[in-house]
């Protein structure tokens, strides 16, 4: 069996992750038993989720255990295989580890996948990965937005975010997008088409919710959130009456005491709703939400932006761009 | 006209209510126009959203002017009248202040009330009243709830709360209140029939989890949130997959910069969502909540609980037994 490098999870990170909490090793590819099929990963996705499945407690996905190898989605080809309906050669799709060898198992996780109908392969990790699928679901089924509807989106630069004012745009609505940075927020309005973008880099919660205001001139139907803490809170006093507000992430908290939300009070005076949502309640309706994004994409309507690190040696790294914000679309890591 | 004594907002508060931002002044009562009615205030409704009134800012409803009486909601008798529909010595109910007298107006929120239909007049400020129906509407319409649901009501010892609770046992759930105190636990299964109190007295966020972990074996399905703060965050731990929770009430954080609600990515986890429910989106369907109040009252369902403090020159102490909560059922201010 080949040398197999796997980026291992030694130890629980305590608030923001660091280096030692995990560790490149060389192990032998493991051995096949009948019904199984070795994966050669090309590429695995980087996402915020992640950092969850780090923690003991576990979540909607039992914790990675220490000294097994990080969790993550990727794509590869079966290097062998006794599994049927594997072939050696095969492109598939599963969620599977930062490792160059993956053990896939008939009737698991792992799909094939087809890289002749999209523009690139890497694309089976952003729109139509789990992240098209978040945004798609995550916005037109948990967010019910309206033709004419003031879509907010949070994170609005990062993979979920930016395909949501994609989105939003594509279904009638006024989207805006909050970003960090002149540069994202450049990038929201001229490659994105999100109406407005706000930068919400020095400015405290007071004036985060005043720009939002003054960008949401007819207040905020819907909230895509990403971030949560202040930039939550400010999102939620610009609500109008009934608004739906869906919780798809809150990367700034997840490596911190969270300061929290404080301004839950105004879901009750405009009788708004927060609502968790998680791709995988969509798995089943994954194939209609792909061949929309298709549609879309192919119409030129979606923009889709990967950034690709190349290395499992830099995992560490690449993983911690998306708490820094320094990716530039779908975090991607290249394995071989 | 008579001498008419009235409860004045003299200061917006800052934080807690203090006494001098009130004064209990006398002035003469208002003079009819065509079209008006003198309405001679009985009983005054003490509620936590009274608090919100006081503020700048506004919510639901506009801010009381300074210098203006305390908005209340009130049950009183009509003492002259120049409105064709409203009697000399007809029972009315409706949104008015704390005061000895206030102005009715024809195809105003006042409306006539009958005192021979319910066991005592102050029961239209209780069950039939805006806490009925927040406890009707609120918990049946807003929490959804489903036979053998596990419903966890915080102030659960309170006006609202208690009634959550008992309609929970009317709907087959397993009910579990937390509030302050022994007294008002005992109260709770002894009185109420929650299924089991939980004191959250001397006990910190991890042990109010656990404490509802234990009340809560098969997790919990509802919460009907009445606190907020640590109290919420605590509940939100204990959440089953799609959970629902109703947002009444965040009485903790009223008076104080709020601590905000740390767990809110437990939402995600397990899809589950918050929704901020105000009464008044009910109103056109109060005659249905009160019928059936009224049955489940009449059949010995349904306990009425009603904390009556006596004097207008009271009304700032009386106000403030709701944050302190050492006010046992609804709190309800005698006028006259």
């Amino acid at each position: 069996m080949p040398d197999n490098r796997r980026f291992l999870l030694q130890r629980r990170p305590d608030g923001e992750p660091v280096r030692e909490d995990f560790e490149l090793v060389t192990q032998p590819a493991p051995d096949l038993a009948e019904g199984q099929f070795l994966i050669r990963n090309h590429y695995a996705s980087l996402d915020p989720a992640m950092r969850g499945w780090m923690d003991a407690g576990g979540n909607y996905m039992p914790p990675v255990p220490l000294g097994d190898a990080m969790r993550a989605s990727t794509i590869g080809v079966v290097e062998e295989s006794r599994a049927e309906g594997f072939e050696k050669g095969q492109w598939v799709m599963g969620l599977n580890a930062l490792e160059d060898y993956s053990l896939g198992i008939a009737g698991g996780f792992t799909q094939p996948i087809d890289p002749s109908l999209v523009p690139s392969v890497t694309n089976y990790l952003s729109i139509f990965g789990a992240v098209g699928m978040t945004a798609y679901f995550g916005f037109l089924e948990v967010c019910e937005p309206k033709e004419g509807d003031t879509v907010l989106v949070s994170g609005a630069a990062g993979a979920v975010g930016s395909l949501v004012g994609q989105l939003a745009k594509i279904h009638g609505c006024r989207a805006v997008g909050i970003a960090g940075g002149p540069e994202k927020c450049a990038r929201l309005t001229q490659k994105y088409g999100f109406d407005a973008a706000i930068d919400y880099r020095g400015k405290d919660e007071a004036a985060l919710q005043t720009a939002i205001a003054e960008a949401c001139p007819a207040g905020v139907d819907v909230i895509f959130e990403n971030v949560g803490g202040p930039i939550l809170d400010a999102g939620l006093m610009n609500l109008n009456l009934y608004a739906r507000v869906g919780l798809c992430g809150l990367i700034s908290e997840y490596n911190t005491d969270a300061v929290g939300a404080r301004n839950l009070w105004n879901l009750i005076v405009t009788r708004s709703s927060i609502r968790g949502l998680l791709v995988m309640d969509f798995v089943e309706r994954f194939p209609e939400g792909a061949v929309k994004m298709g549609e879309w994409a192919a119409a030129g309507k979606l923009a889709i932006d990967e950034h690709v690190d190349e290395g499992l040696e830099g995992a560490y790294d690449s993983f911690m761009r998306l708490f820094a914000g320094t990716n530039d679309g779908k975090m991607i890591l290249k394995i071989a």
